[in-house]
């Protein structure tokens, strides 16, 4: 077992939430000199790479459980670059991810699962959503693209849908990668000065950053109300990038690690088979 | 309005449901020989498709709702020729129908509602489920084929999810096509006499005919368990079929009157517009 328990900042379910509180700069788990930090951080994470291969080498062959994770995240939170980090090192075979971006006008003609649902893990596999089902009570909240009564009646369903996930052998873990409004502030200057990231510069961004605090309470809010035991949400600081990969490495290889996949029996049959 | 309201056998809501007690072969709102009450509801039931017709068009012109149609009932109680008969008539491009059968390995790898969720209705559309999601709470008890902790939660899954589809604007209709075991015995037995009915007659009909009962206590606990006033039952007396086809088109029409769907209003800004 890995002894991250303590660094994986999930919030209790039932408790409140006040991003404001959670310093996105801090590295809690760590200690010594930014540079040991950063060192110590990138060991630990490697060694959880190393663990979660072997995890999903098992949940592959065992092919009764799956794992969701959610990602969530203001622009430039670092969700691209975790998806790279944490999940790149595995076997693709066993991992797809999916982003969620507007709505088409086909999917707004359903019901807002609709659209998540067909791209939830099968038994065997894992799956990371880059945004998900969250931004229906997120960004649809914020820019008030529904009545607050619908929106509201959303907290439920996703508590529905989630419930279902778990008790159908998918295991929900749900990430929010916690960045400071400064540190947004010189990701997107670094995409307008440097020419090579300036095609990730999306001027709808702007816009965004000017709705920082709605955001803020919109996710506390559905942090709060959607959170389960069995689907439960982790805020990690995520502006040091080093240590937001270790975190969510942590949080993942812990989230397989307590699903205990297991290599199928050998078949007894088998036994004394030559192949000849 | 049609009056139709006194004869599509709604189950109210919270009530028992004895399936021993509603004779297959009855036909309340008809009288007369039977000669006369078939010509009737055949008379009734053109009125209804009439009317579904001029439903389902401002159902697709107005672009917000849409219903689902779920069609349940044993062996030969005729929910192709059901299918048939009340959902021919309508236009082609707004009715979709979706049957059904033993999952395939792909979709036993997913929870059982991720096969069904795809195949919901759009907005403006009309969906007809030949079996569905409730099969999982029939054949897959009467068989055994998972523990029953497990099935029984499905009640509870069945219920969100459909509270997800009614309150994002899909009208759920539930309809039992109620027949009795002799009638089946008849309709069994001229699928292997006649020779161009041969086809559809499948051994494996048999082994379920034989458990009878225990599919019939399984609709009663499904039908009770699942039946709300925005997603309610109907156990349609189906031995007749004209008197189930009408009694379906009624349930169908009376479903998209209380809907209402309206044409949307003239755009003002064409209003005098020639084109030359």
């Amino acid at each position: 077992m890995s002894d991250d328990s303590g660094i994986i900042h999930r919030i209790e379910p039932g408790s409140k939430v006040d991003l404001r509180a959670i310093d996105p700069r801090r590295t809690p788990g760590l200690s010594g000199s930014k540079e040991e930090e950063r060192a110590d951080a990138e060991r630990l994470h490697g060694e959880n790479i190393a663990a979660m291969r072997s995890l999903q080498y098992r949940l592959w062959a065992e092919q009764k459980q799956s794992l969701l994770v959610v990602l969530q995240g203001m622009d430039t939170s670092g969700k691209d670059g975790t998806i790279r980090h944490v999940f790149g090192p595995l076997n693709p075979q066993g991992v797809r991810t999916r982003g969620f971006k507007k709505p088409t006008p086909e999917e707004l003609r359903h019901d807002f699962l609709w659209r998540v649902h067909k791209h939830t893990p099968e038994a065997g596999r894992i799956v990371v959503f880059n945004r998900s089902h969250y931004e229906d009570v997120l960004a649809v909240r914020v820019l008030g693209l529904i009545p607050e009564e619908r929106w509201r009646q959303r907290y439920d369903h996703i508590n529905d849908f989630e419930t279902l996930l778990h008790e159908s052998g998918t295991r929900v873990v749900k990430i929010m990668l916690h960045i400071s409004k400064d540190e947004q502030k010189e990701r997107l200057q670094a995409r307008l000065d440097e020419p090579d990231k300036r095609w990730k510069f999306e001027r709808g961004d702007l816009e965004t950053r000017k709705l920082w605090d709605d955001y803020w309470a919109a996710y506390e809010e559905a942090i709060e109300r959607c959170n389960a035991e069995h689907a439960p949400w982790h805020v990690v600081p995520a502006d040091r990038k080093w240590y937001r990969n270790w975190v969510v490495s942590s949080i993942v290889r812990s989230a397989l690690e307590s699903m205990d996949p297991r290599t199928p029996p050998p078949a007894p049959d088998l036994d004394g088979l030559v192949i000849e």
